[in-house]
């Protein structure tokens, strides 16, 4: 039996329909008139569900799993029980997605905590602020003078969304974020608790105490991009902090101000870019990833998890380590350190009068 | 004399009551009828004050303190000047800690920072949500359809509980939290600024624009887990993410989606656990860990500060590092550099024509 | 022509009344009547913008500026177009925020996002609140029993002022920010989503499962400080976690029980102190740097970025790495692990047969 989700599923398939929607081909003997109704882990799935296994850690719990249907691969397949219905696809885990993106749409985007509909009389939205067709404003929102917000979008409890700032249409802004100094573009999802367009961090050093520098650029976030719960961005000094077209940020990181980020880039939890970092786009930054100032990650680029990068990547490497550099010379250090020390014990070891 | 703190005092005790409540044992000439009204440091102690002394780096303060009385060991007490009364412990900061808890057992669990009873006139209640009794709901709160609130819940400012969230009795929830899509068990803490329950960070990569993938699962926290100011708790994607009993994690913590934390588990400041990692019981995170996804660390465990987790750590063992290994290993991997280093310093200062 | 910002320019200049602020030397042929109104970078300046080269990176961009006026240095002068008028300074960066300041001088200090004077009919001020003159309370911000706001100051939309809490003049409190337990002094700027005064992290770590250890020490921030947004600063256990005046801290960072931080250091983003750290005045810490408890460092150290430390470092010192040691020290075994790998692959190279 699917386990409880706090998500109404909106749709069900037939075996006929996932065949034809995914791609996959039925094994001999599947039912193709059989409804999916849910989809579960294959170790919790019923029969009312699709399951997929795409790795060999899997296998075994495939070989008692109560599934309804199971995407997989030819690898896999025969580890089936009689009665699991067996879909072979190249990519199990992509066809399965697919699947779930219909049955589960609602989980997709976030919606009103409150069910609410239209502006909850609860949200104080200025007279000047300009709000099109069909904005849901959940309670205590605050909504600045000569705000913008595009058909559509949601605005979250408590949010804060600052004078002039622009949001454009099917967006949705998370519960306690704040927006100011920023323009918005379609299709974007903020989670709850951001911080965008505050000062970036910068002063003049000083023995008889720093000076602030004023910041006065912007915030541009580009359409369809994604920002974890927590994360904050920095406005511009002179020039505007940018977000590029589809990227994708996880929790608790930070964007300095004056970052240029392309589209398409993945930043993986609690990463930070310090200011005037460049991402070109499709880079893919692992967890807790440093960048120093003034740096640039070439396109296509990825780091590794908790990479500290002093210098510039080049397009389409992948690097790791502290300080960052190719990964397979990373690991090559790694591996020279291990032995260095190991033949050092072992010295030790064989005279034992010295130690 | 006490520092000023923000809590009350909500008893006072003899040194009698003290001996008799932590095991302690009076030095000769202790004065038992004495009372002790307030908790300090050894160095700002005044003639009201407990204090204590545990380790060497105090026992100067010792020899000048105006405490009213001192838990300490044999080792220290020769230390104290006459006329503090000496109280012997086997564990001298422990006994403390029972005493402090006592006088200041307000301090143990966070309160309404508005001085609320009841429902404040300023929350935004859903009308299907169901509150127990002796719920406190401070300002502007709000709180979801259908939600469930246990009896003696604290439900913090700006608070926003989510549709369907159930939360036990006797829990404080932090001003500016968000959670949705979760279940909470009783006694449990969340500090201000935390979001739990939103979505993991899941998409198909792809050169065409990346494929967010729903997450449909849920958060489940069990009694008695405390939860630092900004940690975030995603839920699961098609699991549930779990945090056991009577765990306790720090600030700005990241819990990707579908990790399972185990019972009494540790977790200091600034650390990360990517999606899927387990922690067994009684694991202990030292500050800013990172974990890889699908890792396990074994019951009993312990990473030092900063360790980088790539791989599964076994029970029981003390891992540290960059990427993580036994502490020994490492510490000797430390070494073994700096001596490497050392040597190449010294073979260049001897051939300076070659440098 | 200058970019879009957010911010109002509250004055302009001439070229004469720069030199005199600035004590710049305008070259040969300056007409000293030019009125600059605005700031750029040097790509992006218009013919009424002034703007600064001061790195060799933007000489290129000087040859072919619009700007109406260049600070700079004799070595960059040459490059600059005729019709520039070129004004040349020893630090000419510290010079354009000289101006920048006057010119966005309303970009100094956050300000109202809702146009708020005085206090907002939607926030909640208890009425044993003390407000001075001139303070602006944004919608919902919640201030708390007894709590005292200075002067001049700004409480933000859904901050949480606790009881007791004094904030000093002139202030500025972020949206969704926690102030508990805590004493602010004057000029203090927290940026959105801070949490400060919540409890520290204590606990007797013990096998049926821990014992929270009351927090009933206060935070302590003194005049003009400025917190990067996300930041969290624990209240101390039976001290006071203190930062000294004029202290800039980043965004994201954790500041633990206890900690005293000395006057003018510098944080950056997404460190970490942990319980009862010392940074001594002047201190400057790298982005992502990590503190273990009871540690200190001493007057004008400064640390690399994600440095960890895990001893004392002496005042003066520039350390880095993990763990952290003196900067000409880590570098060198940076150095020696590098080449140690590459010897170790040139011999394995040199014997393939045994690869």
């Amino acid at each position: 039996m699917t386990e409880f989700s706090f998500f109404a599923r909106t749709t069900d398939f037939s075996v006929a329909e996932i065949v034809s929607m995914t791609g996959a081909e039925p094994c001999e003997g599947a039912d193709l008139s059989r409804r999916l109704t849910g989809i579960a882990p294959i170790d919790q799935a019923g029969a009312g569900d699709l399951s997929f296994v795409s790795e060999a850690k899997f296998a075994a719990a495939l070989k008692s799993t109560q599934a309804g249907a199971v995407l997989t691969t030819e690898r896999f397949a025969k580890h089936a029980p009689d009665g699991v219905t067996v879909l072979l696809a190249r990519k199990p885990y992509d066809a399965f997605v697919t699947i779930a993106r219909n049955i589960y749409s609602a989980a997709l985007r976030p919606t009103s905590t409150f069910g609410t509909v239209g502006v909850s009389p609860g949200a104080m939205v200025h007279p000047s602020a300009q709000l099109a067709d069909n904005v849901t404003v959940d309670p205590f929102a605050v909504i600045g003078p000569s705000a913008r917000i595009g058909a559509g979008t949601l605005i979250g409890a408590h949010a804060v969304i600052g004078p002039g700032v622009r949001i454009g249409n099917d967006c949705a802004i998370g519960a306690n974020c704040s927006v100011t100094s920023t323009h918005i573009g379609d299709r974007v999802i903020i989670h709850p608790g951001c911080d965008i367009g505050q000062d970036g961090f910068g002063y003049l050093l000083n023995p008889a105490g720093h000076t602030k520098v004023p910041q006065i650029g912007s915030v541009v976030i580009h359409d369809d991009v994604e920002i974890g719960s927590g994360t904050r961005i920095d406005r511009g000094g002179i020039r505007d902090t940018v977000i590029g077209e589809g990227t994708k940020i996880d929790n608790l990181c930070q964007i300095g101000h004056n970052c240029i980020v392309g589209r398409h880039c993945i930043i993986v939890a609690q990463s930070g870019l310090s200011g005037s970092v460049t991402l070109e786009d499709f880079v893919v930054l692992g967890p807790r990833t440093g960048i120093i100032p003034h740096t640039t990650v070439g396109k296509g680029a990825i780091t590794a998890a908790r990479s500290t990068v002093y210098g510039n990547v080049p397009a389409g490497e992948f690097w790791g380590g502290f300080p960052a550099k190719p990964k397979k010379q990373w690991l090559r250090e790694v591996v020279a350190l291990e032995q260095l020390a190991a033949r050092a014990r072992k010295k030790s070891a064989d005279r034992p009068d010295e130690t």
